[in-house]
């Protein structure tokens, strides 16, 4: 039975209206809404207004993929040598549940000079700084004219410049849609990528 | 004024009642308890009740901090190749915001051979398969009598054993003690470590 006055039922209706209130609150700050939520775009990079890339920041704690080097006496040109390659994380997953490389995917290569050629562990190649930054974007919205929808920007040599224009096709999209094995990526030189896809498991 | 009966006062406490319960639910679905969250301790990796570290998973998500190569052909023994290392993220966040290692981290080297020595982006040293697996852990409870903490795993090479003790200190120890850059870890070959430290910024 029900014994409170009207007052203490007023006291009680305010309290937990109050605690509602209070909790849903909390719930929104706990539980991020929809549109904060991974989608499918490219969102983890930034476009200006008249469609260049922003310098990415944060990918060093993406995925890493794989380490080529292709030293310079090796080669003819300035081209650098350590490549380290990421692919953003959201994306990643996704490639592992599924194999396939999603609408939104990002990649970044990250050149490094060689520094020393001899430690403990052998003689060799070893980092030393960091001497440039390229990305690729899978976008079928943004980059829909693109052979594969995959564009390529190119920020340099450092200092690196603060946002680039795609480039031509025929700057990096042709010789990946020719050569790389995985949808535009060179998935044969990525240990990583290849294990991770579902049908090596 | 409030003018609802003592019934419409049960239905509305009952119901606000419900709403509250409802919403601690929720929000102890959506935010982990304290048990859930980061520790100091290094348990992003399991140990057997003999102390014995088991097959570490999940570490190619880590923080990827460099991969250097020490060819065979510039080497007389059997060492291998490629040897990407990871830093777990929480360990590198600290790392990060410090610039020291914490009590806890965990490294991983995995192995890797040379693949393709020649590709579109040039001559020089591609990926090949997976080739074996270590693991270095400072722990100042663990492994309080080891110099700075440090203790070093070898899985060996594929297939990998399921579970290793610690190297003696002759095997790894001492030569990181003596060699690396930053308290036993090789610093000095990780442009993303240097980068990533306070000063650096």
């Amino acid at each position: 039975m029900f014994r409170a006055s009207r007052t203490s039922a007023t006291v009680w209706i305010v309290l937990l209206a109050v605690i509602a209130g209070l909790s849903y609150v909390l719930i929104g700050a706990a539980i991020p809404p929809a549109s904060a939520q991974p989608q499918a775009r490219a969102e983890v990079v930034e476009f200006t207004l008249d469609g260049k890339l922003k310098q990415p920041v944060g990918y060093r704690k993406w995925v890493h993929v794989g380490t080529p080097l292709t030293p310079k006496e090796l080669n003819d040109d300035e081209v650098s040598e350590f490549h380290a390659v990421y692919m953003d994380p959201a994306s990643f997953d996704h490639y592992e549940k599924t194999g396939k490389l999603r609408d939104g995917t990002v990649m970044i290569k990250e050149f490094a000079s060689v520094g020393s050629k001899e430690a403990a562990s052998g003689k060799g190649y070893f980092m030393g700084e960091f001497t440039g930054l390229e990305a690729s974007i899978k976008d079928s919205k943004r980059f829909k004219d693109e052979p594969g929808n995959w564009a390529y920007f190119n920020f340099g040599k450092y200092p690196l410049k603060a946002e680039v224009s795609k480039e031509a096709v025929d700057s990096c999209n042709s010789c990946h849609q020719e050569n790389a094995k995985t949808d535009w990526v060179f998935s044969q030189y990525y240990a990583v990528l290849r294990a991770a896809a579902p049908r090596s498991k």
